[in-house]
This record gives C-alpha cells, sequence and structure tokens, in this order.
C-alpha cells in the first residue's frame, strides 16, 4: 500500500472528478471503468480541473500526479491507500465491486463509497472488512467543490474515521463528519427537498425549469451561496432573534404550502417534459461549454468569497495555509520568486487576454510575499506599521492566456529608512517575459495614515535585501524607470 | 398621482428594503410604518443599501429621491404611483391595509403586496378596486437580490400588470411573471421545502445548524446561485441528456430521502433548540455585523458574475444599458469624465483603502469608455480590431476607501496613426486627486495579435480628441511621465 495512491473505481462524472482532485493534489491514480467512454470522460475531467482547480488557489498545488487507467479491480487496488467506489447507484453491485475490492486491498486502505443515498451499514454489510468501509459523498464539480460528506457506522473505529478526513482535507476538501447515518445524508435530503417541489411545478405547469432555475440564481441561491439557510434567517429575524422568527413562521408548516406531503409520479410523460422545457432553456450550449461556464462561475464566486475571507473561501484561504506559496519565498534571493500561479479562467477581458488590472494584482500579491519575507506580515500589520504604493509603473511585453503557468522574480532596487523600490518580472513557462512592474513604496503610520520609520528589525532586512540586490544584473528587457530622487512622498 | 413616488406601508426588513431600493433609483419614497422601531429600521437599511447597491454597477444611479415617514396611510398615498405592502402575513390585516390605502390612493396606482404566501385572489377579495392589487414578492435583501415574482389573478388586466412589471424592472429587478397563482409562489415553495426538511434534521439530531449552513455553502449553495438546480442538473446527466437523469434519479422519489411526507411540529422545544444551535454558530457577530457580511459577500458574487455575463450578473449588465455610464461620456469633452462611480466594499485591503491593484481596473475602464467615445466600442472589437496597453504609469496621492464617490477625469495626450496616450485623473467628490493613471496604447489586429493602423474613422475620432486636448493645462498634480519617443512598440 503507498501513501499518496488513489484507486478510483467508477469513471463517470463523479469518479472523474475524484480522479482529477487526487491527480492534482499529487496522488498517483489508477482509474478502473470498464465503460468505453470512461477514459474519455475521465481526461475531460482532468482537463476541466487543470483548467479551474488551481485557480482557486494563490498558492501552488504539488506537481501532478500519475494517471493510469487500469483493467482490472485487482491492479487498480492493490497498491492503493484510498480506494473511491462511485459506481451506479445499485445496492448489489456496489456490494460486488467492494468484495472484489477487497479481495486485492491492502488491509488498512480506506474504501470510500461515494453513495449519494445509502448507509454505511447498507454497504459494509456482506464485506470482508466492513470496518474499512466509509462514505465519502462529494458534490460535482467534484474537483471544485469543496464539501464532502463522511459518514461511518458503528463498525468504523474513529481513528479510521479521523484518518479519512486528514487525507479528504489534505486534497482540499472540507470534510463534515455525519453523526449518524440516514438514507441521503444531509446534503442530498435538502436537494432532494427542492427536487420534489420542483417536479410538482413542472408538473402542475406552475413554472418551467428556466423559470425555476431563475427564481434561484436570482434569488435565494446567491445568499446560499454564502450563508446557507440559518444564519439567513437570523438575519431576517432581525433584532428580535432567531426565536422570535421561528415563531413567525411557525404557522406557515401548518399551511398548504408545500406538494411535500404527496409524491410525484415521475412517469414517461413528465420526463419528457422536463427534459423538453431543459433543452429550450440550455439546449443551445453543448454540455461540455455549460461545465466551462460553471466552472469560471465557481472560480469567481470562489475567488470573491476567498477575497471576503467568507464561508468555501475562508476554507480555500485555510487549505493555503498548508500549501506552498512560492518555492523558497521565505529566504531573500537575488531575484526572489515571489509569484508561482496559473492564471484564472475568470481574468480574461474583452480581448481574450489577461486584463491589465490583474497584472497589477499579480505584482501587488508579488510585493506582499516581498514584505511578509522582510517581517511585514500580517503580525506586524497589526502593531500599525505597512507600506503603500507611491508610484507604479507597468510595461506590457507579450499577451497572457487564462490557464497560462506564470511566475514573478521580484530584485529590491533601494530600501532604506522608509523607502523601498522594487521591481517585478511577470514570466512564463519557458521563462518568457510578459510584464514588468516597478514600484515606489513608502512605510506608514497605520494610525496616524502617515509616512513613518519601519521598526529596526524590518528596517535591517530590508537593507539586507537591497544589498544583496544591489548590482544585480537585470534581464536586458527590464529598465527601471522610478526613483526616489524624482518622487516626493506625499503620504 | 406622481410618477416616481412611492409609498411604502409596513417599514420592517422587506419594507424598508423596498424604500431603499426606490429612493436610490431615484423616487421619492414615503414610508408609512406605526411600530417603534421603524424609522431606525428603515434607515438602517438604506444606509446598508448606499454602501452595497450602486457598488453592483459600473454606472451611475440617478440622484437619490427622498424618503419621509408619514404618520397616516392617507397622506402616505395620496400621491403614489406604487403603493408596496409589506405589513405582517395575517389576512386580516392585510385587507384592512388595502381598504384603507384605496380610500386615498388614486385610480391606478399600483398596489403591490409582498406577501410570501397569500394568492393574489385571496388579497383582492373585498378590495374597492381589487384589479388593482397584485402580488409584488421579494427576497431579502430587497436592494441587492434582483428577484421579484409578481403574481396576478384573472381580475388584473394584462397592461396593468406589464406596466407593474416596467416599475419593477426600472429599479432593477428581475420580475418574474408567475402564471397561475399558487400558495407561496414559487421561490418559498422551494424554500419551504428545504426548511421543512432541515427543521426535521435538527429536530432528529442529524445535523446542527451550523452543519447544514456548511453543506449548503461548501456545496450546492455555491451551484446555485450561478445556474439553479436545472441546469446544474443538466450537466450532471452528461451526454446522456436529462431524460437519462431523469431516468437515473427517478427510482429514489419512491425512497425514504425526506421526512417531507410528514411535517415537524415546531414546538417551543425545537424553536428553541434551532435558536441555540443558531446563537453558537452566529451569535459572536451582531445582525448588523451580519448583515454587513452578507451585502460584501454578495457585490462580490454579482460583480464576479457579471465580469462572466451570466446569471444575476448578465441580468446586471442588461440594467445597465438603461443607465448613464457618465455624464455626457458620449461626447468628447476636455478633459472627458470617463467614470462616476462608488467603490465597492469588496475592494478594500488588509490597509483598510481601496486595494492599488483596482486603481488600474477604474483607470483600464475609463479607458474602456474613452474608447468607445472615439468608436472603438463592442462593434468594432468585434471586426477584429481593438487597443492594447504598451505601458502604465500610476501614481497615488490620497488614499481612496470603499462607499467613496469617485471619478475620473480623460484627457487624451497624444493620438496618431496606431499610438494613443491618454491620462486620467482619480478625483473625490470634493475635488482631491487621489491617483493619476497614465497609458500608452497601440492599436492592434486581433486576429494577427500584431500592431496594426485603426480604421480611418476610429483614427480620425482619436486625432479630433488629441487636437481638442492638446495645449489643454493639466492640474499641476497631474504630471505625464510617459511618451512614444522612450517606448518602442513591442506588440
Amino acid at each position: 500500500m503507498n501513501r499518496r495512491t488513489a484507486a478510483i473505481i467508477g469513471g463517470g462524472v463523479i469518479g472523474g472528478g475524484w480522479a482529477a482532485r487526487f491527480v492534482l493534489s499529487g496522488w498517483n491514480v489508477a482509474v478502473h471503468d470498464p465503460g468505453a467512454h470512461a477514459k474519455q470522460d475521465v481526461l475531460g475531467a482532468l482537463e476541466r480541473a487543470r483548467r479551474s482547480y488551481p485557480a482557486i488557489y494563490d498558492s501552488m498545488l504539488p506537481p501532478e500526479g500519475r494517471l493510469e487507467f487500469i483493467t482490472s479491480i485487482r491492479e487498480a487496488v492493490v497498491d492503493a491507500s484510498w480506494i473511491q467506489e462511485s459506481v451506479p447507484e445499485r445496492l448489489d453491485q456496489k456490494r460486488a465491486v467492494f468484495e472484489t475490492i477487497q479481495k486485492h486491498s491492502a488491509p488498512g486502505a480506506i474504501i470510500a463509497s461515494s453513495t449519494s443515498g445509502f448507509r454505511p451499514t447498507d454497504l459494509q454489510n456482506c464485506a470482508l472488512r466492513p470496518d474499512e468501509i466509509i462514505v465519502a459523498h462529494p458534490f460535482n464539480p467534484v474537483y471544485l467543490l469543496p464539501l464532502v460528506e463522511v459518514v461511518q457506522s458503528d463498525v468504523n473505529s474513529p481513528e479510521f474515521v479521523n484518518s479519512a478526513m486528514s487525507v479528504l482535507e489534505s486534497i482540499g476538501m472540507s470534510a463534515l463528519k455525519v453523526r449518524t447515518e440516514i438514507d441521503a445524508h444531509i446534503g442530498d435530503r435538502l436537494l432532494e427537498a427542492v427536487w420534489r417541489e420542483a417536479l410538482w411545478l413542472v408538473r402542475d405547469n406552475i413554472a418551467t425549469t428556466g423559470e425555476i432555475d431563475d427564481v434561484i440564481r436570482m434569488g435565494f441561491g446567491l445568499r446560499w451561496a454564502q450563508m446557507g439557510l440559518f444564519e439567513t434567517y437570523r438575519i431576517a429575524g432581525g433584532r428580535q432573534g432567531m426565536e422570535h422568527f421561528m415563531e413567525q413562521f411557525a404557522p406557515c408548516l401548518e399551511l398548504p404550502w408545500s406538494r411535500l406531503t404527496d409524491v410525484p409520479e415521475l412517469d414517461g410523460q413528465l420526463a419528457r417534459k422536463i427534459a423538453r422545457q431543459s433543452d429550450e432553456q440550455s439546449g443551445h450550449r453543448t454540455i461540455a461549454e455549460l461545465e466551462e461556464i460553471r466552472d469560471t462561475n465557481l472560480v469567481a464566486i470562489l475567488r470573491g468569497l476567498k477575497a471576503q475571507n467568507w464561508g468555501a473561501g475562508k476554507f480555500l484561504r485555510k487549505c493555503e495555509v498548508g500549501m506552498v506559496a512560492v518555492k523558497g519565498a521565505s529566504s531573500i534571493s537575488c531575484p526572489m520568486r515571489t509569484v508561482e500561479r496559473v492564471v484564472p479562467p475568470d481574468w480574461a477581458d474583452f480581448n481574450g487576454h489577461m486584463n491589465e488590472a490583474r497584472y497589477l494584482e499579480l505584482f501587488s500579491f508579488a510585493t506582499d510575499v516581498f514584505l511578509e519575507a522582510v517581517g511585514c506580515n500580517q503580525a506586524y500589520i497589526e502593531t500599525g506599521g505597512s507600506y503603500f504604493t507611491l508610484e507604479t509603473s507597468i510595461r506590457h511585453l507579450n499577451e497572457t492566456f487564462p490557464g497560462a503557468r506564470v511566475f514573478v522574480d521580484t530584485w529590491c532596487l533601494y530600501g532604506e529608512g522608509k523607502k523601498l523600490h522594487i521591481f517585478h518580472s511577470l514570466l512564463n513557462e519557458a521563462g518568457d517575459a510578459l510584464a514588468t512592474g516597478e514600484h515606489l513604496l513608502i512605510h506608514v503610520d497605520l494610525l496616524q495614515r502617515m509616512s513613518s520609520e519601519p521598526t529596526p528589525q524590518v528596517a535591517a532586512a530590508i537593507e539586507t535585501a537591497a544589498h544583496a540586490h544591489q548590482g544585480a544584473i537585470l534581464p536586458d528587457w527590464a529598465v527601471p524607470k522610478l526613483s526616489f530622487n524624482r518622487t516626493e512622498a506625499s503620504t
């Protein structure tokens, strides 16, 4: 059994998403799926994930793992420490798969089912080593949505479940331990409730699929992406609080505000009606186009929440703590590598390339990394000192496109007292220069909002950096244009 | 009856949100609510809306309307062309309010109820002019979420309903005409379904309120904010399509994946349990803090979707078509005012002020407005011509903070052939200079990705602009630093 080796049994939409997430997290992955389209689907998922998953982080993912397609379950699972089952939702089929897996898997390997409905007890029944089977239920697209529900039964040891949680967290997932096993766990119960009600609305000609989608994405979907249900209602309750809100809405439970006390019959007629309405709504786009749009939207939403340090965005920041921002950025080399990242898909503008404001976003981030290396970090800023930019010069040398892996190299051209002059080069993987960014900064007292001397520690670190960079030969396309002689500190 | 005069009857969370949206859309608003806290609540909503609502647009809202608090319904409604009722959800109370309103309102005035549950027929019953009453059901926060459900009964004329839809669209709302009246319309049926299921999950100790919220916001809430339910599932169906997806999941409807076939008893014990869990989850923040966080998150999500021209973001862009980007920006004045906007709350960085990359975002937007004025618009870009930036210089003169109303004035310093040199000043409302941005641009052939001559029309318009700006005296803090003599076009 090898650490960071996963077997993916079943390569559909969910299995493909798992494979992509593991590979991009540096795991070697063996996929087993006898289906004719499985290889193509998994490679498609990996391609989409490469475009979007690294883009939600501002730190670098580890080097990709190896992806293989294996014709026998035995070979796929024999070395794996994590075995993810994502075969169709039929209990007999899943049990048969577990039987084959456990004939060949190493004892102690974690076997996780992607089932949306079955309880662990159902799955473990008849198994060779039932205590090594749990539920790890993800949400599509698995490579972007953080949530995974971990469901256990009484036969799983707490240590086993905790080690499974750790693995999931190490691949960027927000693992929720479901304490009590029930059919459909938690998420799919909520989804199923909406789904049933939505089916009634379509069946009764109250709304079309497109209208229902608009109700969600123009309305409460926007709330739910960041706060969910209860925190949203807590706010609606206002100063009178949650108990008041509950009392106010309790009578509605007695009202016929739902047809859910009955189950709609999903006959061919209703299925065709929904398929027809869905075609009208979205049929002008292929599934591949919709996937690309969805993923870019998710990147934009996740990055937006990340900037606010909230919800899924707060979780992503937490993940980055364990990641390397830039190799070796903590030491002051010359030049210092301050950014290594993939250009997010939502950074393109109408000219098809990275928008000019994003160049400054990258350079600004690079400046922050440099400042952190010289001791001007979050803790320092909280004591009331920071650096403000006085002047910036940006030169564009080549175009940059979404999906490109880019790097920033940083030189400290001058650093004395409260003055700091730094120079950035943006490069692509081939080492071509894409742009340069140059900044004059001044140290400020955040309380007075006026220029001030940095602490002796920070001043010394900056002087050391400036000294190390002194006389460094810049590449010939890197031409500094700014100087403190020409600029008066005006802050 | 005055155009653009609204009466808000009931000034709670929903009424306050309506008042804020109308005022910020340039309507004069009279609020009637005898409650002790109503005035404070409505002013609080307006304050929050001022901070967030203008921030979702890149164009200017009209000047604010006047907000008044009126002690009698008669005086509040007598001049109003739109009367929004948001009193508590009790049918007798609502009917009494409609009776008083219609004694004094002008015939033809639109009376809209915010009811989440009642049908128009229920509300119209007993009314003096039932055909002037409809449902316009919004979602909290009313000043940010675009959705409003418009529900009619048989007594409302199509013209009346259409004119109500137009008014709602004119205040930035995405009005969905609900064709058939049912209890709770569409949105609240879906919400009620989730709510009932969530109550069971809490009651049965399966999950806490915090866990349920995390399931939503780490999982499907992120999908729903942009695509809703059916389009999301269409993708999950993959190449086999929507009908296959339906068939695959049909059996689940027969499974006990929901407790919704039964209704939980919302007794005091369950209400207290939920209130206690909600306190643990969110009680360390006041409602005002949560409102501010929610609104900033919504601004970030909406702006993210807007950049992708998708869902609620696509709708916001459509709203802007009818708005004035900048007063008089279509004509080439000297300087030309190219930006008038409020700094969005999500543009702040850890120093508490507008992040430096946002300065370039503003200047980049200002450049686009200038280019549009000289004929380099979307249609032109689609023919394969555009301008790329070669070099940028930014100087920071003063700090800028979220919520500030800022302006950009633009000079065309040079424009000949494919070369363009423009200079921007960022100002605050007092006219203080905050920063300057200067850009050298070159015309390109988007297909060849090489520099090229603009069309004669665009070249002539730019030369006219450069000529008009020639010899213009820049303010003394505006010091151009760039020149084409020092830069070779390298694209």
